[in-house]
């Protein structure tokens, strides 16, 4: 719960999601229409085993427990490699065979390079990413690999508790 | 993350503890002291299974990843079975064994009666069993048996979020 | 460890396994030419979250405990749903980032339905599903679903101490 | 698997059990009344929590899966610190609450000094540690610590398997 990096990224406006494509939401979410609640966005691969042990079903949890509290759950999936191995046609099979259940956006791929966009965007280091904006649209916090659950549940309950 | 039952417990004042004796403290804690500061209270027997494994260790992490926001957790031993079996003596060792490093109190034996006093003054159903108490002395929150430490995190974030 | 169902599956000769592609092996692997090694055959999918969470690493744990004791471990990737999901690229990279060791075979498709050749040869109830193939290619253990490592532990050194 | 240090340890006979009072059984077992059987010794202390933790459970495990097979389990208190700690009555409750039904030998304390006489004459490191007797009663491995269940179940059948 060190606060030091969180208030200098708080002074950063998350940005917008570039998106090809979605899964489990009836039209596409921008973070434009999601102002005024806080939104948990997940990146992740489907072939990264650190997000499959433990981030997408963080990620999953924390759309369970906060769904009653306004929290918006995004899941990005973020192929910056295999990208053959992790087209949409596998994604989907990854979000049924997991019964993942909330909102999940394919990042644009990068042209050029194996970066997608939104990724670039966010200069994430790697999935899992994990990012959760404020109501006013900023971030709040970013973290990169395994983030232990009573931490993220505390982070989440903090911009909840925001006005 | 329901709130019926927790705002009706929001009009509790949490009991004084009634304590004979304290572990990892310099001099004994009162919770009219610690007013002004949200308490987090693990209420535990050393022989029980589900305390060791899940409940204690989760104390622990609150200790650890909400010390530095000022929450005071405070274990309190209330044995109400096998009372020969779980001495200070015994639970002196097991502080020791597992490394607690949080303030640990031992709740008065009843007289008569199998159930120590603050244990039933808080009339709890059993081990493991948390409350959080509010920076106003007042239960936040009650539960017994296990909870997830991301729904854990999340309410303690919470009452350290209220002024 | 029962073994009245084992008494029978051990008068079954093993099928021999049909496979369209193999990854980490220099040659095509056939259950002849093992004969009088021990074979540890896991079936499974990339994509089933049962195989991913237990199967897989239980068979990547026993090639890594048993390969000094002459076991062959051997991955047979039998895929009978979500097909477009999980073709052999998909499954390469897969066997990549989970740091796969052993031998994995690709079950040749059915022709026609869903089912591949060497699942039906087994009569596989679905994944993941393990087979325990003795030294004199009898099948001696046929399990679906989770098994638990210690008795599957057991099951592999009983067959290992066969002469 | 490496079984270099265990040929050398295979001369050597199991030094007999130096016992106080037995839990969960009728009458105390001898290792010389055993012979003919596998015996599994499991080695701890009640607020060891690497016991608590995996040892034990292991051993629990150990007599579920191979019971039927004619594996003897026997659990050892060897108590060599906080003495006052963790007496027989304390113990007692431990066995209870924690449902083991395999029978739980008290090693005899030393005199002088705080290492108990078994645990003296197995030259053990500490807790948990583990060992098992072959048929003819000598030692096919000892461990000190945690042990994989599947390397364990593995050493538990070879012994098993010897005539």
């Amino acid at each position: 719960m060190q606060n030091t990096t969180q208030d200098m990224t708080q002074m950063t406006q998350a940005p917008e999601l570039i998106v090809d494509r979605w899964f489990n939401a009836d039209q596409p979410l921008t973070l434009a229409a999601l102002r005024g609640r806080v939104v948990f966005l997940h990146a992740f691969q489907m072939l990264c085993p650190g997000c499959v042990s433990h981030g997408t079903p963080q990620a999953q949890k924390a759309h369970r427990v906060f769904q009653a509290s306004g929290l918006q759950v995004i899941g990005l999936h973020t192929v910056f490699e295999h990208h053959a191995a992790m087209t949409p046609v596998s994604l989907e099979a990854f979000i049924h065979e997991y019964k993942l259940s909330f909102p999940v956006a394919v990042d644009r791929p990068g042209d050029p390079g194996p970066l997608p966009q939104t990724m670039q965007a966010y200069a994430f280091q790697g999935t899992p990413s994990a990012v959760i904006i404020g109501r006013d649209g900023r971030i709040r916090h970013r973290a990169f690999g395994a983030e232990d659950d009573m931490v993220m549940g505390a982070r989440v309950a903090a911009a909840l508790s925001e006005p």
